[in-house]
């Protein structure tokens, strides 16, 4: 059976890119064929994933941008998916035009995107005009109308709606990078890599005592990020990856132990980061 | 002599709202006359405190969508910057338009406003396109070119741009408000709140004994917020706020043992909270 893999799109965003990457490891690795699902939004990507055959690819952080917090938001309010996989993929922004360097007057693209090359802006375009868009194919698909403004978004995009490259690696980070989950309904027990989220009582200390029940293991957190409950002002649900698998005896009892120091807690599997062909 | 108070513009921001809360207060608290000065970007109103006489009034959390990422990064870069006050501002979103709520195919806004009213939208104007915008205002502004497009922004913009009300109280969660930093020049170093950010060394752990210094010594830690380095994914800055004043002992203790605890520690001040008319 054939795997469905949702992802943003339209065709040439950087979360197809990296869809189509797993794409290409899982046929690779696992003999397994499977074909891609755009959907509008990175939320009605995590929502579309329903049964076994099955997948959502999203953004989880950027390196320079930080998480993806619609992400978080929408894995907190679910409940059936577990990372199956999580993969990083470069990020190289250029600037696309059909236009010279000297006649653009607006630049469009993701916020994200614009963000990523701020300085480079700021040096090269200074008087221009910086529009948001929801995604950095929609930026170029604005240049159809307007010949004079120009897109941030990746070379493939240049050849996929035939726009040709002002300036690549425009990016302000040399290092920008992404990282990906690859989200399922099946549950994930056996990786390199644990994510939880959880909240916690409201009471002075309540977030050191999670966060001992691993130090004091010498389980290694890679990642604590907070974002708010919604409810109120100040309090705060927290995502955390660690480093160890489910069957160490440190982590089974670490994951047992906090949940008697938190108030709600979900996870979200046992992954491994998978190296696809870039 | 006038103090200058730098916010988010144009006028009809939400950035404005707290900037001219501020101004009345700083009128009543302490007879001090105060002008706006508004800025195209958080950034540039952070970038344009310079000397005594200039503040800046930027948006640092709101309690659906979290951090403003921008005002943290640029805080961490700036060298000068001191917290003077926090202020704490309630959020209610309006839908504006010159044409009625069955007409309506795109609906203009900030991208956190979009998100922070995505139920409603879904339930009122499933099929609607929306466009974000670099603020609220330039939502509304985009209205007098679009008869048949609306906007999501402040009641007070409404009235500011002479644009009907269609519908009041749109964000999903009703309790929604967003806090708000005032920041000048002048070191402040007695008040109820104590704002750091600092990196860590890369060795497991290393976030958790930083906050066991805090965590020791009874001392409550109301917020950490991370944020990528921007060199290399996985580094991360944290940042902290604190219930305390520094002529407490247990403060000024842990604010030293913790710069054994730390590679690069950030001061921001030490100052209250407080409460305009609103």
């Amino acid at each position: 059976m054939e795997i469905s893999v949702a992802h943003l799109g339209p065709t040439g965003t950087y979360a197809e890119a990296a869809a189509l990457a797993y794409v290409d490891w899982l046929a690779k690795e696992t003999n397994q064929a499977a074909s891609l699902c755009p959907c509008p939004s990175i939320s009605q990507t995590l929502r579309s994933v329903k049964q076994a055959a099955q997948l959502a690819v999203v953004p989880v952080e950027n390196s320079v941008e930080g998480s993806v917090t619609v992400t978080l938001d929408t894995l907190w309010q679910l409940e059936q998916l577990q990372i199956q996989q999580a993969l990083v993929l470069p990020i190289s922004h250029a600037l696309l035009s059909h236009s010279s360097l000297a006649e653009i007057q607006t630049v469009y693209s993701h916020p994200q995107a614009l963000a990523q090359c701020q300085h480079w802006l700021e040096k090269h375009l200074p008087s221009v005009k910086l529009i948001p868009t929801n995604s950095t194919t929609e930026a170029v698909q604005h240049l159809q109308q307007q010949p004079k403004a120009g897109a941030i978004a990746s070379s493939r995009a240049s050849e996929l709606y035939s726009v040709p490259i002002l300036a690549a690696q425009i990016n302000d980070y040399p290092d920008n990078c992404t990282r990906f989950w690859i989200l399922g309904t099946k549950p994930t027990t056996a990786g390199s890599y644990i994510s939880i989220a959880f909240s916690v009582p409201d009471v002075p200390g309540s977030l050191v005592k999670p966060l001992q029940v691993f130090a004091r293991r010498g389980i290694n957190m890679t990642r604590i990020e907070s974002r708010p409950t919604k409810r109120s002002l100040g309090e705060y649900l927290f995502f955390i990856d660690l480093e160890g698998n489910l069957n160490q005896d440190s982590i089974a009892e670490a994951l047992s132990e906090i949940q008697t120091q938190t108030k709600e807690l979900k996870f979200f599997g046992n992954y491994d980061i998978i190296l696809p062909r870039q």
